[in-house]
């Protein structure tokens, strides 16, 4: 099963109320509105073998990744984290030293990120082989700002990323980023943000997310990519900071006037990088020096 | 690792912020305060060999009893169910039909229980056998009640429970149970309801729960409880309305006045039947046939 038209089909299955769901299915949060209010929710989870390893990076490291990671998505629509729940499903032999470990990381992730753990579940695989799996349910809220989504970018606008990208699973930067909601918050606040979303698939794929949300094809330098150090001495550090994902860097879109505002002035303390722009169409072209090809979502191709 | 215990010592942790978090880890549901309204949040986990199983129940079963066990707790609280998010860990080889008939079986539930599904996370279990885990979070609402915690119950208060018990899962009533909803609010509407849980774990060890977190004892008469038609025929079925748990009825303590009013009108269509009382002290205590003896949360202990 292909789970990207999965869940596209999921995204299709409608039925919603638009007067609770402001934002269904497809983006980083539900956006509901409740009580005069608009609420965000994201659930998300991470997996022992696929999204990290309880051998070789322990309990509490992945109990703070899987709440970090979920949080992330609060600042991919410029939210700010209200509180978290989680679910572990724990592994036969899982030790009470493990679970308090995984409960610390989880912990330490949501005091400091102030979105405190109000819940969860435990529970236990019965005979047979289940692996460690925690889900991360977060809570936000918008405030005086809208959310930011991944559907509004336009033709014409900007595309800038904050940070460098590539190698972070390599070199477990994955385990200790801290989501950038601050910086996100900063920006729609005052740059006028068309779209954001957080790179957690890899650059390459999660600007194609937000450009077939929008409904606009988007061009990307090359050499503009931030590629992050952990990346550097790789074969092919570009290949790394275009398909590696789990930067949990923000990616977005915005008018030019605001972007050049934005660039020259760098409030962030992360640096911001313009590294492309939207245009009408679809899907994604690379220019690399000075020729441009299609860009899968996988990432480019190393020509060999 | 005893779980109970562990989520026993989770609660203890504290160090949630008063001004937002109303009740935290301990409870069915946790309540926020938000916007000048009481949130609930609940999150659950239905693991594939744990709480049903895929062979067997197949996928849409199980999709609709992780949403409906989920939102269950939102009932256990006297809450209004607002939206859902649900995760799912596929199994290697899971196909697409069976990925849709997971989602029309949440869907089904999130429809029927007014409690739309707005989002969630799809994720492959990579090389190695990872069972199906779906983690379903539900948010709620208080509306003009007070939630009705599990900690509310006094030396003196009537027990009362809806329907029947046992043998849920023996006959399958697990899959297509319900949720208590509007027989729980207008409990707490019109019944002053000192405390409430809904069972999953069993009779003996959710009045344990309730009991325990009212800090109170609680007496239970055994020819009084009612025993489900799905566990009559089974060897021992008083053990079994005790401790099969997954009835996903409500358990409730409040003043003898109430319930007699209660008892005497029995408005909520399904039959509410006063199976005990609250008493000072600690611990579970079964009458029957004039004896009394300890009742342990695992139920009662056939004699031999």
């Amino acid at each position: 099963m292909r789970e990207s038209e999965f869940i596209q089909w999921i995204c299709q299955q409608g039925g919603l109320d638009p007067a609770l769901v402001e934002v269904g299915p497809g983006d980083d949060c539900a956006v509901l509105k409740l009580g005069g209010e608009r609420l965000l929710v994201t659930t998300d989870q991470l997996l022992d073998g696929v999204h990290g390893s309880l051998k070789t990076h322990g309990p509490e490291a992945l109990g703070r990744k899987a709440a970090a990671r979920a949080v992330s998505d609060i600042a991919a629509m410029a939210g700010l984290p209200v509180a978290m729940v989680a679910t572990v499903a724990a592994p036969r032999g899982f030790s009470r030293p493990q679970a308090e470990a995984l409960y610390r990381g989880l912990r330490a992730a949501a005091d400091e990120l102030s979105c405190p753990l109000v819940g969860g579940d435990l529970a236990a695989w019965a005979a047979g082989p289940g692996p460690l799996a925690i889900t991360v349910t977060v809570l936000g809220r918008c405030g005086e700002l809208a959310p930011v989504l991944r559907s509004g970018a336009r033709a014409g606008d900007v595309v800038c990323v904050t940070g460098a990208l590539g190698g972070a699973w390599r070199s477990g930067r994955d385990l200790t980023f801290r989501p950038r909601l601050a910086e996100a918050r900063l920006l729609a606040e005052r740059f006028g943000l068309h779209a954001l979303i957080d790179i957690s698939d890899g650059l390459a794929a999660d600007l194609g997310h937000l450009a077939a949300a929008s409904g606009v094809g988007a061009e990307l330098d090359a050499s503009a990519v931030p590629v992050h150090a952990d990346a550097a001495g790789l074969a092919d550090p570009l290949a790394a900071a275009l398909s590696d994902g789990e930067d949990y860097e923000l990616l977005f879109a915005l008018p030019e006037g605001q972007a050049e505002r934005l660039l020259a002035s760098q409030p962030l303390g992360v640096p911001v990088t313009r590294i492309g722009r939207i245009v009408a169409g679809a899907g994604l072209t690379l220019i690399r020096d000075g020729r441009r090809q299609a860009l899968p979502p996988s990432g480019w191709e190393h020509e060999t």
